[in-house]
């Protein structure tokens, strides 16, 4: 059969199941009503699936029994905002919106899976879809592999719908995408007292700015200039009252970078600093590092055999090559484990108010978009199963 | 008559005072009964007197019509502390206690005046007996003076009991004895943004961490070692979540110090750390300085005076030298107006288990020490009147 | 003529020329004997050629004449350093090295050209070569383009011999290669005193420490973390005497980093550090940013083209993807003005004890990377001339 | 005999005296005219001297045996310092001065003791003259007594003429009166490289930025505020080219106060500053404290005596109270041993150019001061051997 004809009837389809989503959103865990027509879609189609972490589906799509098996996975859940777009298919369900394509992700895969269920016999494999909840608080992914979703899964694609690059374009880069994101959480301790007896007391105002001060050289003199770190502290705490020792200081920050070895290293260096710092000053330090997100890095041939697909679909003008950012996506978890990529498929468009930052109540994608996600997600997935 | 007889009689007369208020204490500006009982007293000596500040009363025991006007100062007031003493008159007024003296102060001052008042006729000049409440607050000796307490007064003494120091020592040192204590608050305004996109936001943690830095000099360089000044910054509150830039920090503290020409350039001082602290790092800062209590400065001649008075009461073993305190009085309010001086008379005796700290829950006096500080108001009043 | 066979004939060519400059190696700026050789060489191969900056030489090949002008660029000077190698052909000049390859680059530059000259009646157009003085004190580039060094000339192809690449590996990669190496003087002028009473001066040690501090934060929060800059403050000098105030500091640093646009940002940023914290410290601050090199930037199209050259020569293994590095290259003084590349080409060889970072009185290249070098030369300048 | 008639006899020999140590001043350790005048003079007197510490002279003088032993103390070296004064009896060696005062001491101790030798028959115990070399070294007071000067002695007092004091006035204040002068040197050790890399350095200049900040807390937060330290630190050295990261860090300081206790403690927190600071920067910090002079602390009773000689002297308003100084001085070594003071003689008078600060090269005193510092050596003698 003619994949262009195929992917052609999936067009209406998947507009319309995008905005049945975007009209009925839900928040990350909460994705009932979000899950029930996924599945009710997957049994339409014949597609056999298994439920897994609450919210989330795993079908399956088996074309020929000796192929690999690849993954594609979309996120489903949406955000705690109040939509500011006046148009038909507007969020109805209060403080909840889906200001971040997680929409257009579940309604392209279930056309991708449409799609590919009609010429299963001729797939050189099997084709996984991963419907994942809870991208938007980074649970989602983790939970899924633990239950199991990556079992005998040789590679992996995931899109995301992205507002800053123009309809028609996309970006594969391999190497590092996103950032890792961690947490860290430093309480010094020192020893209140009478504000006008300063030597009776332990100032955990003074150590605790000298440490915020003292870890900015993190970033300017420990780790490779050439090699992106983020260690925002977002929160100091300290003191109750103006004319009292503050005896301890509260700091809780966030830790991004790109290479899982600089990663690595990270806690024991604001440890070193809070440890020491804290002595300095006659204090203690107690640091929890908590770590969240993985890097999300691109599988070098994935990448390439992506490319490949781009090109075929979009021609050079297609290709888009993008710089990394510092945020962050859950996406990572999958690609720590087995190869695979997340692509960046083009939705802005000016013209059509489709030029809102992600998160924003007038984020919106421009929904020429959805086609090529959906072709995306198809055409991966037969050339993985090809040449991976 | 013999001043010794005059004064034996108002011993228990001022101890059952003292504990009547003891029993009975009223926090700052809510003396109510603390001065109605001041009050029927006076009426009971036949001293005149009238009502100032709301529960302030300042009476008149004219001697001589020739001489001069010395004033004497008792604080009235009670302090928000839940007493946990276990005697006869302990607090009746649930969290109310008088854990700072002031229960005695009233007492002395209303002996003092009976005995004055049997020996008028031979005083050289006039007494003023002025009861001030709010000293806690140190509010009540600015709103006195407001009133008009000082209108002629050319001398003046407050008397603080001290359980720091040993019944049967006093010390009326010359020069600052306590602090002045001033309140800053500073608003350091950046501006926020996602913690990963450092370079979009102005991150008003580490300008303030570095403010705070900044100001420590304040004390090691710019102000002359040999004057004392703390700057105790208690709190520092910035940032609402540890991965969003914090875009606005605040900090407040306490700026306390003896010499009125250092505490003059303070202001200034800290505004100009504030400023360019802040534009170093493309930032704003507010700072708001609010005077309170100056320093709490003895006149010369006044401790000469009564230097001359403790000598005569207790001989040299009763004159102690003391080192100022950080700790601030509005005392100092009177006597940035006129001459003057507070006394420090001991009031502590670890056997009778007084010996706690002021403001704590079993802080009491050795009531030996009322005694004395009866005698000290009373025959500072007639040495000022001959000798000044 | 066969190209393969052409190439051969220059190998031995190549290699007693670069051992020839080893052993004579000659500082910046006084390569006279390097200069006197280069030209008589290319009086031997009948190529006219004009000096240039005092050691420099151009020379020209010109083929057919409706072509473009395509440079190939050799620096040709020694370093200060003392050789430690044991050869044959060891530097026979006390104190004076080739520790950077750059006796391989003129060599292999004078053996493209003997191999260009051959064919030139092919060439679709003209071939300069410039055998540059002074790349170690990053100033003969800048001195050859004042002098018209670059007039008429389409694009151009630096090469650097590299040991921390083994032979046989080319990396041609576009975008920024070298950073940019500015030069920041500061000095802060407070006022000197005894020790003993830093209230009547102005502590220049003090600020210049805060100043340092609050430097790093240019890295953390100022510049965008996926944007490489390096601030190193190398010199802090301050004070003359422990117990005297220092009045003065002064502070010496490197500025690094790819991005134009950084670059012009960053004289304002640190100005505004450096009088910010001077004024709130009551000091001064005098900032001097000396411009040096610009960063070394690949033209992607130039790139592509040299992709080509290496594929051809060397196979899909002969193509590196290297990393950019925080060194510097006068390189990207041609590269500001017209498009072009700086190839590294793999010379490092540990059997070969070839494997010592460069400066070192050790290093040494594997001679074996000689002939890729000059095949690169002599096949880009004909990909060039032909595709640009 | 009449002692005004006496001590005005020593007028003009004490005059002369001065002037001509003034015009052959010799620097400390090689004062051998200043020691060799100074015996020839006692000679003259017949009172018995040893010398002692290479340039040092003590003479006694006996009274009644049954006494004690008081010590009289003039320190005798200048300075190098160029005189700018245009005086009869200008300094004749080059580049040497008395611009400290010392030869005014020399000359009165030296006028005391003709006095007191005359009446030696009434003094009530032993004098002992202590002409001290070394002082502006801060050495020459150590050595003495570790060579004996104190033996036997049961009280002392020291004079310091001072240019900042008008004539006629003396300041006796007990208590302490001139700081201890300590040296600190810290070394930061951590490693060199190049500038371009920080991450493969440890930078010393920014660990060595932050422990400057870091011990100004230590006068703000962590020394009594009614306690006087200063430490200033005069020196910071690292780093010798301005691209390179500097390896090692050297800081030097002075500590000063006043109370004996503080000072113990002092070492022991500037390590703590400097061993945990470093560790937070991977590096490593050695501590040198070297003990300088101790604080100059006047006895009470001495004090108290003195007061009552000064009183005899020039009645009230020749005593002067008078703040203590950061400043040091050797007299510091024998009242740490014995009961003394140290006094400072008001040598000013702007009417005759004595009115520039110690060390100038424009400092003189008023000559009127020294019949007043001989009259106070001489009195203070009997009245301590009366008293003590």
């Amino acid at each position: 059969m003619d994949y262009k004809k195929l992917l052609e009837i999936q067009k209406d389809y998947v507009i319309n199941l995008r905005r049945y989503f975007h009209k009925n959103p839900e928040l990350s865990w909460k994705e009932f009503e979000t899950s029930r027509r996924i599945k009710s879609e997957l049994e339409n189609m014949g597609i056999p699936y298994i439920e897994m972490a609450g919210t989330g589906v795993v079908a399956t799509i088996k074309g020929k029994p000796t192929g690999k098996i690849v993954a594609l996975r979309g996120d489903i859940d949406a955000l705690e905002v109040t939509e500011k777009n006046e148009i038909e298919y507007k969020s109805q369900n209060p403080k909840v919106m889906h200001a971040c394509g997680h929409d257009g992700h579940a309604a392209m895969l279930l056309g991708a899976a449409r799609a590919l269920n009609e010429i299963k016999e001729n797939i050189r494999g099997t084709i996984k879809l991963i419907f994942q909840p809870a991208e938007e608080m980074v649970q989602g992914a983790k939970e899924m592999i633990e239950e199991g979703a990556l079992e005998g899964v040789d590679g992996i694609l995931g899109i995301h719908l992205w507002s800053g690059i123009e309809t028609g374009k996309i970006s594969v880069d391999p190497g590092p995408r996103m950032a890792s994101g961690d947490h860290v959480k430093i309480d010094i301790i020192g020893k209140g007292g009478h504000g006008s007896m300063p030597h009776q007391g332990i100032d955990a105002v003074v150590a605790a700015s000298s440490l915020v001060m003292n870890t900015q050289s993190i970033m300017s003199r420990e780790v490779n200039p050439l090699d992106t770190v983020v260690f925002t502290i977002g929160e100091i705490q300290s003191g109750t009252r103006f004319n009292v020792i503050g005896g301890e200081a509260h700091i809780e920050g966030t830790v991004r970078c790109f290479d899982p070895k600089t990663r690595a290293i990270l806690p024991e260096i604001i440890k070193r600093h809070a440890d020491n710092t804290a002595k300095a000053y006659r204090a203690k330090a107690k640091v929890q590092y908590i770590e969240g997100t993985p890097p999300t890095i691109n599988d070098e041939k994935c990448s390439s055999i992506a490319e490949g697909t781009v090109l075929s679909m979009l021609g050079e003008d297609g290709l888009l090559k993008m710089e990394k950012t510092t945020g962050s996506e859950d996406m990572a978890y999958y690609l720590e484990k087995i190869p695979g990529l997340i692509a960046f498929v083009g939705a802005g468009n000016p013209e059509k108010g489709a030029d809102f930052p992600h998160h924003h109540p007038r984020f919106n994608i421009d929904e020429d978009s959805l086609a090529i996600g959906t072709e995306l997600y198809f055409r991966f997935a037969i050339d993985f199963l090809e040449k991976f």
